[in-house]
C-alpha cells in the first residue's frame, strides 16, 4: 500500500464496526460527492440532499428505484432502516463530505448496506484511508493519527489511557514545544551570522541553554518508548512447572480476575494454551505450558519442545511447585537452570496438610502454615525476589504476585511499579518509528552541542539544528516520506 | 426478566456494537435527563445541552471536572474522542432524550465510555430494553419489534431480507388489514342486532364474503411460518460417508463458495466439525462427521455415537461415495438404513482412472466419464432423487447439489425452489409467537363461520370475532399479557 493508492476525494466507503450480531453497526462513505451517491439508495433523497452538516436524517437504504416498464410501477427493495449522520466539508473526519450509515448491527445487515455501496459508485476503502485522507487535509498529524489505531488496539484500560493522551495532542504538544526551542535558537544564531558583533568564537555567540533543554526533553521522550511499548504489546508470561503443580488452576485464577478486555477475538491465541490478561494495567500473555501436554494434538515430544520455547521467550517466568509437596530434584534443575527473571511460586496455600510432630504425634495444618522448604539457595533468588506463596482457590497471594510480575516488567522503565494505571501526565512517544525519528532529532542536537563545543563554525550547528527539526517534522508528519506515509496507514483497520 | 424491571424513563446506557477491534464503537444512553448527564462527563457540556434534536455535536468524553483543593488546577482525564448524536423526546428511537456517543471501536475504549456512564447516573440496559421502550412509546408494535431482533441475527441476505419486509411494516399491515375485515363485519352485524329488518336466521343477516377473505389470507400467513422459520433458524445437512470418501473436501469446498455471513462468532460451532453455510440463500448448518473421527479429543466410540446423532437429527443427509472406487456393502448398508432425505453424492469426479477394457487392454478415463455403478436399487431412490456427481476440486456439480438440499428443504413450503433470495411480496409470519396468536385467531374466525352455518345466534359469532380480533391484537401487541412481552425482549440483545 502507497500513498499513491489513496485517492483522495474519490467516494470509498466500508464498514466501521465489527462484523459480530450487535444492536448497531456502521457503514461510513466519504468523498466527492458522496451525499449525493447515498441519496440515489436512501428513502428520502431530498432530506439526505438538504441537510446541513453535523444532523442526523431518518429513512431506509434501498436499492435504486427501478420503474417497471410494463406495469409503470415503482420497483425497490428495502435494505434496512437507518439513520444518516450527515457531514459537510471541511468539518468532517475526513475534511471531506461525509455520510456515516448507522445501520442495525446483524453481519447481513451491515454487508448489505456495504455491497449496495459498492454498487452505487463507492471503492472499497484501503486500510487508514479515512485517517490518512484527515491526515493530508490538515485534520490531524501524524501523532494523533497513530495514536488512533493505538487507542483501537489498546488491550487494557491502561493502554487506552496512553493512546488517549497522545490522541488529545500531548505528544505533538511536546514535539512542538522542543521544535519551538530549536527555532528560536536558530533564529538568534541566524541574526549573529547576519549581524556578528565580533569575530569571537562559536562558544560566545550560542546561547546552550535552549539546546540543552531541548536535548534532555528529546532524551525523556527517546526513554519513554519502552514503557509505552510495554502497554500496546503486553510481555509474554509463561507458568512452568510439574504436572499438577496447579497451573491451569492459576492460569484461570488470573483470567477469572484479570482478563483483559481484548481477549483475542482474531484467533491468535489458543484457549487451552494462552490467553491476555491484564496484570495492574499491563497487558500480559499468559502462556500455560500444562495445556501443551494435556492436549493430544501435540505429542508429547513437541509439548516438551513447545514449552522451552515458550520459557526461552518469556519475559517472566512463573515456576509453579505444588506448596503441599515440596520442590524435589526435577524443579531444582529446571530453577537452576532456567533464565531469569522467573518467580518461584508455592502453590495451593489453602490445603490441609497433616504434619507430623518432632514431638511424635500428628497435626492438621495448611501449607501455608507449614514450613516450606524453599528450593532456592536462600529464601531470596540471586536477583533478590521473594518466592511467592498462593492459593488459586481462595485467591490468596495473588496480588502479592501481581506486584512482584508488575515490578519485573517496570524495572529500568521510569514507571511507578503500580504500573501507570493513572493517566500519564508526561508526553511519551507512541510507535516505533516515532522512537527512531526522535533518536535521529535527538542526535542531531548533540551534535550541535558538540559542534559548539569544538568551536566549529556557526554554519555547522546551522544545519545540526535543522536536521533535528527535519527529524521532529517526521514525527508529525510535516515532512514524511511517501514510503513512511503508506506503512504507517496500511497497519490501520480497515474503515478507520 | 419481566416488563416490570423495565423502568421506563430511569437513564439507561450500553454498548451497542460488538466488542471487537473496529474502526468505530457505539455507547447509547436513553431516558429522562440523559443528555444532562452525559453532558458532565463531555468537554464540550454547553453545546451538548444546546443541540437541537437529531443533530451531532463533536468533542471528548472525559472524567468529570474535579477541582484540586491545594493546587485549585481543575483536573479531567480524557477518555476518547467521539461524536455524539443528540435526540429529544419524542423524535427519537426509543421516544425518550436519547445520546448516542460514537466513539473508537476498540474494545478497552467502548468499555471505558460504557463504565464512565454508570459511574454517571446509568443504569446498565436490560436486554431489548431500548426497543421495548419504543413498543410502550408507541415508536414500534411487536411486530417491527420482533424483526428487528430477527434482521440482527440473520445468517445469509436472503434471511436479512425476509426481516426486512416484516421491519418495513408487511406484516403489521397484512394483519391490520384483516383486522379492518373483521371490524367492519362486526360493525355490520351489531346494527342487524340493534335494528333487526326480521326475525329472520343469522344465515341471511351474515355477509360472509369478508370473513371468508379474512379466514384465507389468516391461513396464508400461518403457512407461511414453516418457511420463514427456515430462513431464520437454518437447516442441519450432515456430511456422511467412509474414510477418504471426500467428506472434508467437500465441507471446505462448500463453505469457500458459500460461507454463511454469521460464521457464528458466539463460539457454538466447532471449526473441525460445522460451520454455518448460505445454501441459496438458506442458513444451512453444516456438519463434517470426518471431524469426528480425526481428532483424538473424542475417542472413536464417542465418535460414531455423535455421528449417528447428528444423521439422525439431520435435515438433509449428504452420503458421500468415493466416484473413483464406487460402493461397497458398508456404503449400502448404512443407505439402506439412512432416515431420508438422503442424497447419494459421488465425489472426486476430476479424477483419472484407468478402466479395463471388456475388449481388452486399458483406457485412461475420469470418474465423471467411466460409468459408476449406483449403489441404489435404481438410478432414482425410492424418493425420486438422482444421485449426484461433484468434484470439489474443481467445483463441478455443486451447483446441482445445492438444487438438491433446497428443493429438499424447501418441499410443501410454498415456497420457490430457487429459495427465495428476492425480496417477499407476501408478508410472513416472523416468530412462533406470532403464529400461535395467528393460528388462534384463524381458528376463531372459522369457529364464527361454523356458528354461522349452525345458525347460532349473532352473538355468539360476534364472541367468535372478537375472540379473533383479540389474538391479533396480541400479534401487533395492542392487547399483550406482560409475561408475553418480558420474554419477547429477553432474547434481544443488550443495546437494542
Amino acid at each position: 500500500m502507497t500513498p499513491s493508492q489513496y485517492t483522495p476525494e474519490e467516494p470509498i466507503s466500508s464498514i466501521a464496526t465489527a462484523l459480530a450480531p450487535a444492536a448497531l453497526g456502521i457503514v461510513r462513505v466519504s468523498g466527492k460527492g458522496c451525499i449525493e451517491l447515498v441519496s440515489k439508495v436512501f428513502s428520502r433523497p431530498k432530506a439526505l440532499l438538504e441537510a446541513p452538516g453535523n444532523t442526523l436524517v431518518y429513512g431506509w437504504i434501498q436499492s435504486p428505484v427501478v420503474e417497471c416498464p410494463q406495469s409503470g410501477r415503482i420497483e425497490t427493495t428495502k435494505i434496512d432502516e437507518v439513520m444518516l449522520a450527515v457531514y459537510r466539508a471541511p468539518k468532517s473526519f475526513t475534511g471531506e463530505d461525509m455520510v456515516e450509515i448507522f445501520c442495525h448491527g446483524g453481519p447481513a445487515v451491515v454487508m448489505a448496506v456495504q455491497n449496495l455501496m459498492l454498487k452505487s459508485g463507492f471503492r472499497q476503502a484501503n486500510r487508514g484511508e479515512y485517517t490518512f485522507r484527515a491526515f493530508i487535509n490538515g485534520k490531524t498529524d501524524l501523532t494523533r493519527a497513530e495514536a488512533v489505531k493505538e487507542i483501537i488496539d489498546s488491550h487494557t484500560d491502561a493502554s487506552r489511557s496512553h493512546a488517549a493522551g497522545r490522541l488529545a495532542g500531548g505528544l505533538f504538544e511536546e514535539i512542538d514545544s522542543i521544535k519551538k526551542l530549536i527555532v528560536d535558537t536558530l533564529a538568534a544564531i541566524e541574526v549573529e551570522i547576519e549581524y556578528p558583533e565580533d569575530e569571537e568564537t562559536i562558544a560566545d555567540s550560542f546561547d546552550r541553554a535552549d539546546i540543552e533543554t531541548a536535548a534532555s526533553r528529546l532524551q525523556a521522550l527517546a526513554d519513554s518508548w519502552r514503557g509505552e511499548k510495554l502497554y500496546q504489546d503486553g510481555a509474554r508470561v509463561v507458568l512452568a512447572g510439574r504436572t499438577n503443580a496447579g497451573k491451569s488452576s492459576l492460569f484461570n485464577a488470573i483470567l477469572k480476575e484479570e482478563r483483559a478486555i481484548v481477549s483475542d477475538i482474531e484467533g491468535t491465541t489458543r484457549d487451552w494454551l494462552e490467553s491476555w490478561a491484564s496484570i495492574n494495567g499491563i497487558p500480559v500473555r499468559l502462556f500455560d505450558t500444562a495445556g501443551l501436554r494435556e492436549t493430544s494434538d501435540v505429542i508429547e515430544a513437541q509439548g516438551v519442545e513447545i514449552s522451552r520455547s515458550l520459557v526461552h521467550d518469556a519475559d517472566v517466568v512463573l515456576y509453579l511447585v505444588d506448596g503441599t509437596q515440596g520442590a524435589n530434584d526435577e524443579d531444582r534443575t529446571f530453577i537452576e537452570n532456567c533464565k531469569e527473571p522467573l518467580i518461584v511460586v508455592y502453590t495451593k496455600m489453602d490445603k490441609k496438610l497433616v504434619v507430623e510432630c518432632p514431638q511424635g504425634g500428628r497435626i492438621e495444618t495448611t501449607a501455608a502454615d507449614a514450613t516450606v522448604v524453599s528450593i532456592r539457595p536462600s529464601a531470596y533468588s540471586t536477583t533478590g525476589r521473594p518466592d511467592i506463596r498462593i492459593s488459586s482457590k481462595t485467591g490468596a497471594g495473588l496480588s502479592d504476585l501481581f506486584k512482584a510480575i508488575t515490578d519485573i516488567l517496570t524495572a529500568d522503565l521510569g514507571l511507578s511499579g503500580a504500573g501507570g494505571t493513572t493517566e500519564r501526565t508526561q508526553a511519551g512517544l507512541g510507535s516505533a518509528r516515532q522512537k527512531e525519528a526522535v533518536s535521529a532529532a535527538l542526535e542531531s542536537v548533540r551534535h550541535a552541542l558538540v559542534s559548539a563545543d569544538d568551536n566549529y563554525t556557526l554554519d555547522a550547528v546551522v544545519q545540526d539544528l535543522e536536521d533535528a527539526l527535519d527529524s521532529l517534522g517526521e514525527v508529525t508528519g510535516d515532512v514524511t516520506p511517501d514510503d513512511v506515509l503508506g506503512s504507517i496507514f496500511a497497519n490501520f483497520c480497515v474503515g478507520k
